[in-house]
Parts: C-alpha cells; structure tokens; sequence
C-alpha cells in the first residue's frame, strides 16, 4: 500500500492513497482524514486503506482520481517524534579520518542516536529556507525512514518489526558550520539540524517485497545529485551497522514511541568509493583524504538538489525529493532583538 | 484564561475551559477539539475561548460541569516538539562543582538547549514508569513551560513574546545514571531524558498579571516534595539568565516552530540555600559539598514526588504534580531480542 498527504485541510494535510503507478489516488478521509489519525487508529484503519487501495490499484473507484505530485505535502508533514541514528559507520569514520580522528571505541555495542525536530516536515519539493546566513555550510543526507505505530517502552528488537507501518525517505538538511560549535556545548544538535523534507510517498513494508527483509532494506539504490551533478548511488543493505529494529529498541528503552515516530538510519554510506557520497560533507572529506582539500562546495542560495530510492528493478520507490536553498523573506523587522543576549547580562 | 485537557477522545484528549477557582469547566470542543487544534488555528480560537472563560467564570455557561482533576491528561498530551534549556546557572554550577568541574566558559554567551521529547506528555497523577531498572537514577526536575503558536524562522528576542500562547509546568523526568555515559558519545540526551509530565493547567500570559513580565515571572514559589518532605521552594525570578524569548530566539535561529512547541527555562535553581533544590542530583551535589558524601537518595520504586508553583499570594497556579516511580509490567517476553546487538556483529 502507498500512502501521500495532499496539501490540503488542516496543517497535517489530507490523506490519500495511491496506485502503483502513482498516477491516480483516492482521498481516505472517510477512514482517516490525516496520515497521523491513520496510525492513532492503525489496527482498524489498515484492512479499510487497503481494501482502498485494492479499488484504485483495479480502477474500482469513482472518487479516484489522477494525481500530480506537485500537490502532495510531507506523508507526515507534523511527526511528534523523529530519531536520527548514525546507522552507516563509514559516514562517520571518513568525516573523521578527514580531520585525523577516529570511530568512538563503543560505536558498534549499540546506535549512535540524536532527537531532531520532526515539526514540522518539509515537502519533497519545498525550498530549503534559510533566514540567516548561506556560509552555514548547508547540507543534505539521504536518509531512510521507519514511522511506526505506538511501541511500548522496553520493546526489545525481536518485537519491534510488527511496530514498523510505513517506509518513508528523508533528506536530513545539516547546517555543517553550526555542529561542530553546538556539539562541543555538549547537549546535542539543535541549530545545527533543521527541518526536513520528505519524499512524496510512504509505503507499508509488504509494498517492498525482496526489497526488505522485516528489519532492513536488501538492496536498491539512493541515487543523490547536488547542482545537477551526481554525488552518490548509495546501496542501503551494504555496510549498515544496525537495523530499524534495532533502532526501535534502542529509541524505546525508556520511553514509549508514539504513533508517527519517525527512526532513520542516517548518512548512507558505502565502503565502494564508487558509490560516492550520500552527503557533501563525507564528499568533501574524501577529497580532503585524496586529494589534500575539500574541493565539492556547500548549498548556496539557488542551489538544487535532488534525491531519489530505486527498487532493484529500477523503479522509484518514495518518489523524488528536488529542493531548492533559497533565502527566507522575513515578514519582521530585522533590527528587532539585537540588545545584549540575556537578563543577566542586561543587568550586568 | 485557564485551559485543560479531559482523558477522553482520541489520544490528545478533549479541551476544556476552566474557571478560575478551578471547580467548573466546560467543554470547548465546539471550538477545538483539541489543545493543538487551538493552538493551530489560535487567531480565531483564543477569542472564542476567552469568551466562552468569561462565561463559565461568571456561572453563565449551561453546559459547565464540576470538575476533578483526577479526569484530566496533560493540557497537552503530544506535543510537536519540546526544547528544554539549561537557563538556571546554580543547577548546572553546584552539579559540576561537587565533581570538581566548572561552568562551560560560553554558558551565559547563549542558552545552552536540548531537544527533548515531548510526546506524549504524562499526566500530572500519572505514574513514572520504568521498564527496566530503578537504578538508573530516576530524578524529578522542577521547570516552567512556555507553549508557542506558530513562530517564524528567524524570530528575533524582542518579537517573541507575542508567541507565547501559554504557560504551564513540567517534571522533566531524569535517569541520572545514563546521563553521563550518553553524552560522553556527543548525540546529546536520549535514553537519560524520558517522557515528562505536565501539570494539569495551562493559563494565558495575561492570567498571571503582576507575576510575569512578558519575558519571564517575576517571583513566586515551586513548592518540591521527595518521598513527602521537602526538597526546595524556589523562586523562577532568581538568579535566571535567560528568558522565555531567548529560549524562542535560540530554537527559532534556523527552523520554524509549529504551533504547541513547548520550551522549558530548565531546572529551577537559586543561589538561596535556603530555598533547596528542583530535583534529586543538585540536592546530592550539595550534601557532596557540605558533608563529602550525597545522603539523598534517587526514586526508588514506590518513592513519590509533588511540585507545584504558586503565586505572590500562595494560590495555586498549574495546579500539582503528584507522580509516583513504578515497575512497568511488560506485555511481550522478556526473552525477546536478546541475540547480539547488531547486524555487524552477528555477521562478524
């Protein structure tokens, strides 16, 4: 079954599924007006959205109708939850050769996982907006993710798989220039991490058939192009240190997930240098390593990106994500705030 | 104007408006079914509220009905996003002093902010529940939260204030002994930082009058009881070094907040002896101090614990907090998922 969100209703959009030819889709609000109530309500709106999309995948419905993708939203264009694990060991491991540092020794005994926003998720085709300035050293990551249903705290990874509803894509938009600072203050990312944006659609794992094996993907490719160029045709079955299930049980020790969490696996990252690079960070590194400088240049404003998941018959799998950085137009004052930073020191 | 959320309906509950002496409230789901549904569409909703307050004040509301706390769920029981910010240098000096370390150089330079979970929220009675082990260092930590509309990327301190929407109370709960082997790995808090609950009331700025600035409070007292005696009394005007606009500042530099994003000012922390402690660990750092060695213990399974704050006459504001630490009762096998822990190892 796939599922998308139409730009339209309320700020979480109206739910509608899809064809296998992505070319037509129904509303399903009669079911679940949003793709959250969708997983509020997921073991009794699942048979009904499949039963629907058994009418449009058959041409079976009247309320059906021919889709453009210039209308979707995000799937989930408000996640109350989104982690983000460090899944690809070799991302990591040549950022770090690049500046003569090493893996943690503790890399592999469980995920290296941050909390990032998940409100809201930007659209496959929304411009990346910036209010400050491009010299952040604005990223991508081609990254993919697990939504689930509730997971009860202390689930372990052997009963996680059952948790996992849908599949989605994400690219996970990283101001480079700001992590270093912000990580060394010791409580995370935050500014360094803003909104994402989302493929168009999301899939339930049975969708994927071979392509996923209940815990991982078996293959495809993540093809990434900056400015037109490519950058990286990533396998997501090769190299990964963890699964999504693994994820969930790590994410859930001590809490509950709710309905909508979002679980990426991080960076794609392969060990084939032909592969190239599922970001321009781990890009530039590696030509820090071969060739003694970064040379592959961060988004500036007006640059494009584009990311996409082929199945093994090379078919897209989540749609495309094509984005644009572009500099936000603030509707406020630009002179406002800029007294001295805290009570403190105005009283000081 | 006083709102809360009744445990009934869907999983966010059902708002109600409430009067002020807090014995009458009526149903606004004519309005907003929700408190995010208010929240997102609060420019048309805040007037229809506060008149429908006015109407239960006065007793001129047929649909009014006596109210019990025990029917109610966190005002807001998912939230989009919760930022917790470390704004009470005392709570971060005093922890670090008892281990013969300082304040970060940078600390008052800008607020130091992590993202945190903020779904779901626990009620106010809700149990703390642990699935695994009591040892973890389970601490309360007494905070004050802000809840936003929608705030622009980019929103400078001194337009801030306008989004605050609403004010209400957290006990951001803390497994102390996870804290430090999870950010010694550089991801910032997760597994350490669970679910929190919230006070059953949230109030509209103008509610506190003279107890808040727009910015910030400007006195009162959080009351904090640990197994039934108490921990610390503490006034959020004292010794703070930033305020809610800073925090909206900060998390706002390059990303939108939705509408429902809660931010928190952090523990709360004087440099009055006398006034205690917000939370467990500052309370054994202080005994490390004066006495060599923490006699404070954490919560153990059965412990208790209450917070409440109270204005400049001794009433109530948010309401309290009254959890107890209990063993979670876990419905799959315990047995589950006990191979190695990831896919690396278990092919190596």
């Amino acid at each position: 079954m796939i599922l998308a969100t139409l730009r339209e209703g309320g700020p979480d959009g109206t739910l509608i599924v899809v064809n296998r030819a992505k070319t037509h889709a129904v509303r399903a609000e009669k079911i679940a007006p949003t793709l959250q109530a969708a997983l509020d309500s997921w073991s009794t709106a699942e048979q009904k959205l499949r039963e629907l999309a058994t009418r449009v995948e058959h041409d079976d419905c009247s309320r059906a109708f021919p889709l453009s993708i210039d209308a979707l939203a995000a799937p989930l264009p408000r996640a109350f939850a989104y982690y983000d694990a460090a899944c690809y060991p070799e991302h990591i491991s040549i950022i770090r050769r690049a500046r003569g540092a090493t893996l943690p020794a503790d890399f592999l005994d469980q995920p290296l996982m941050l909390q990032a926003v998940g409100s809201p998720v930007m659209s496959w085709c929304d411009p990346i907006k910036l209010a400050e300035d491009e010299a952040y050293g604005v990223d991508l990551e081609a990254e993919i993710v697990a939504i689930t249903g509730d997971v009860p705290q202390g689930t372990q990874r052997d009963a996680a798989g059952e948790h996992i509803k849908l599949l989605g894509m994400l690219n996970d938009v990283s101001l480079r220039e700001l992590v270093a600072p912000e990580l060394a203050r010791g409580f995370g990312f935050l500014q360094s991490k803003p909104e994402s944006s989302m493929g168009p659609f999301v899939v339930t794992p049975d969708e994927l058939g071979a392509l996923w094996n209940g815990r991982m993907f078996t293959g495809g490719r993540y093809r990434i192009e900056v400015r037109g160029e490519r950058l990286g045709e990533l396998d997501p079955a090769q190299d990964v240190a963890f699964d999504y299930c693994d994820l969930i049980q790590h994410a859930a020790k001590t809490r509950t997930l709710v309905a909508g969490s979002m679980l990426a696996a991080g960076t794609l990252a392969n060990k084939d240098r032909r592969n190239g690079s599922g970001c321009i960070a781990e890009q530039r590194a590696r030509e820090q390593l071969t060739e003694g400088a970064p040379a592959t240049g961060y988004l500036r404003f007006g640059d494009g990106v584009y990311l996409e998941f082929f199945d093994h018959q090379g078919r897209s799998v989540f749609g495309p994500i094509r984005q644009k950085l572009e500099k936000l137009k603030q509707s406020f004052p630009a002179e406002a705030g800029r007294g001295p930073s805290s009570p403190m020191q105005r009283q000081g």
